[in-house]
């Protein structure tokens, strides 16, 4: 009885708090595709990315080589507001599913945004206060990212103007007033405060948002204002890159108890958590050292990497920032108002991308009634009420705890708790109440979006 | 720089988490009065107590002799889910405030109830499952203690039903939704589900409800319907008793550190925070072996301890509950439903109270611009947004570490942080809006409370 040693909880100390992000773009033999300037079809300078974002944050953006970055000391510091997060044996949800599948998952979610998007919000928020700007624009969906923000900013003394998702702000009423409460100034998105909100506007009247569309608010903004940058919490490289301290941690904790997963399970919608957590572990298989099952879940109602294309792209659905190549639906894509939450993008991070593109990880999806049925199933026996986002990585760590009960195999199961479900009630109210309803969308739904993408010798 | 060494963040082991409660009745020279029959006046009996409550939690109240308890197990194992909770040493607020005092919380919020309740409420939830009941019926306020409640049920399979404070119900429209996730049916109080309930609304037309109310309609329900009880989440003996998990984790924590606070803060509704906190260091005091200043903070506009008068009353506002002695403003006190938040209890803990009075601990009260003024100062700087309730031992915790920066002296600060505020976003509107205001109850006020005292030789 080994396992009996392990406790419920491992916190790591704080001086194994990681010091050093890892780059596992270092590692790849296949380089993510890189940015491309739309205008020229070339790829896009670090020059053509400084009124975008901050000089320091271009360089790690283009860093396909460096497999560690060292995180800054002021950094470091702020970590220790809310990490070393815990590694949590799930007992009790184990004991509940009768399987003899280990289960462990790394939960983010114990800091005021409710989620791991303030390992990147910090970061972003230093380069910022360090390049000696007034401020910094973003969008959010589900509201995390913007809470993230706002608590950075507010610890770095900046100003922070964030565009928040229609559906999302109107779902999520008191997450506005947390990000007030951290001096942050908060707009629905569309809004008609933008030329590029009031064209999306115009041309669909009555839309309840997208993440593409508050980027495309944010990034106007930002590249018109004085002192202002844009930053993003999900997609982009450097966001996988600071969000690498969750798998670092992960890893650190697991080799401190002497385990090793088989599974490793993440939601997907930008790629953030997923592309943090399975950092070190898919460097490890991409040099060779360890092999493990990576699966990225994302919603049926917005199936980038399952039902998506691998072209270049837009980032947002104004089409004013550069292309991307990644899995996607085509910038012009909207999930349906019935989807709940966050895991909204039409796109996926470009790293994650090309690893599944080359194999080396899963997709799958699932519909939000099985989604909310796994929440409330895992909130009842672990006592965490999970985010909505996070209980798609949760569905798929029961099925598989499910199959090795089928199958009497005593696989490891890892899955990343992005964050807790504080915020979403209306969303668990519409569960409760029985009236919460599935949306896939059909081949039809998905060409609108496909036709949208960029058209040039060699994509799609 | 020996303080150099003490991190940000400190766990106990699992291995360390108490295994026995600490009564500190056990070593009060002066026990607090016993509960009396409002018929008879004389002592409750445990016979007279069993319609109410579980057998082993009637033994808990009225023991004031055995200075340990044994946790059961099945307990201890649930604690695991979410203790030991952390102490932390609150850096960036010494440095916000440059003042030379040592400042640290222990933090209880990192739970779906969002705050210290789960400490009772598992334990009571257990105790009542081990007796074969059926469910319990209870009271919230802030909602919290329902959360716990309810969380607690749901692990032991038991039925819950939740009178929630009015006021409390529609400014917390998603506490509702977190209880039925877990299962529980919650009812808005007064209701007219109980004969108790519609006498109020009928003697108080439009009231907003209060704790003794909603107390009150629980009590009627579970001595009414077979095969339940009623459970408190505050004042009663056996709580403080449980919560004594806070004091002792906080206790070990200190020792292991090698720091011994000089003051003690504590936010106190019906004490049961503060009870817990102080345990250990208050048997400490009460045995001769070390001092400390203990100070209890309470709302302006619920001042039992303050400007209460020490009494028997009654411990609900319909007068079907035993008397205890305590510091109350009468039964019939309803704070001005201006007044955010929890601690809203006309009373206090009779263990508390009977500390209070032989001069064993101080106590204050806070008007709430202020205390949500330290609440946004203590967000923005340590990261976590506190509950309203929290926010007023952030409050004096503050104020005297800014007295120490006065006086240049390097005292060591111990508080309770009790919760998150997570679900006291309306409250914080108010704030961000600057259309928070104070109320202090008149003279007048207090009267009317004070003249709803049960009359009897010796009482008032």
């Amino acid at each position: 009885m080994e396992e009996k040693k392990i406790p419920y909880k491992t916190y790591l100390d704080e001086s194994e708090i990681p010091t050093k992000w890892y780059n596992v773009r270092a590692d790849m033999k296949n380089k993510p595709a890189p940015l491309l300037n739309p205008g020229t079809l070339q790829p896009m300078t670090a020059e053509e990315l400084y009124p975008v974002f901050c000089e320091e944050l271009v360089a790690q953006e283009l860093n396909n080589t460096d497999a560690y970055i060292d995180i800054p000391e002021e950094i470091q510091t702020f970590y220790k507001m809310y990490r070393p997060s815990p590694l949590i044996r799930a007992y009790f949800l184990e004991k509940a599913l009768d399987t003899p599948a280990k289960i462990y998952y790394k939960f983010e979610g114990n800091n005021t945004s409710g989620s791991h998007k303030l390992n990147s919000a910090i970061a972003q928020a230093y380069y910022a206060k360090k390049q000696g700007l007034k401020g910094v624009t973003t969008e959010t969906g589900a509201g995390q990212w913007g809470t993230a923000l706002s608590m950075a900013c507010s610890y770095f003394g900046l100003d922070c103007k964030v565009y928040m998702v229609k559906v999302s702000y109107e779902q999520k009423p008191f997450r506005r007033e947390v990000m007030r409460t951290y001096g942050a100034s908060v707009t629905p998105s569309p809004s008609t405060s933008t030329a590029v909100g009031r064209k999306i506007l115009e041309d669909h009247p009555g839309t309840t948002g997208s993440l593409g569309c508050a980027i495309s608010e944010a990034v106007e903004v930002a590249t018109t204002t004085e002192g202002y940058r844009y930053v993003l919490g999900s997609v982009l490289n450097q966001v996988l890159l600071h969000q690498s301290v969750i798998g670092l941690e992960s890893k650190a904790a697991l080799d401190k108890l002497g385990v090793k997963p088989d599974i490793i399970i993440g939601c997907a919608g930008g790629g953030s958590n997923l592309g943090g957590l399975i950092a070190p572990f898919m460097g490890q298989k991409l040099r060779g050292e360890a092999d493990y099952r990576i699966i990225a879940v994302e919603p049926a109602s917005c199936p980038s990497f399952t039902r998506g294309k691998f072209a270049y792209d837009f980032c947002d659905t104004g089409m004013v920032c550069p292309l991307a190549k990644m899995y996607t639906l085509g910038s012009g894509f909207i999930p349906s108002a019935n989807h709940a939450g966050g895991l909204r993008y039409h796109g996926m991070s470009s790293t994650l991308s090309q690893l599944y593109h080359d194999g080396l990880m899963e997709a799958t999806s699932v519909e939000q009634t099985s989604v909310f049925e796994a929440a409330e199933q895992f909130a009842r026996v672990e006592g965490i009420l999970p985010a909505p986002e996070s209980s798609h990585a949760i569905r798929v760590a029961i099925d598989e705890a499910l199959k090795c009960k089928e199958t009497g195999e005593e696989k490891t199961i890892l899955f990343g708790l992005t964050g807790t479900g504080y915020f979403d009630m209306v969303a668990y109210e519409k569960f409760n109440d029985g009236v919460m309803s599935d949306y896939i969308p059909t081949d039809e739904d998905l060409q609108k979006g496909f036709d949208g993408l960029p058209k040039f010798p060699g994509n799609v």
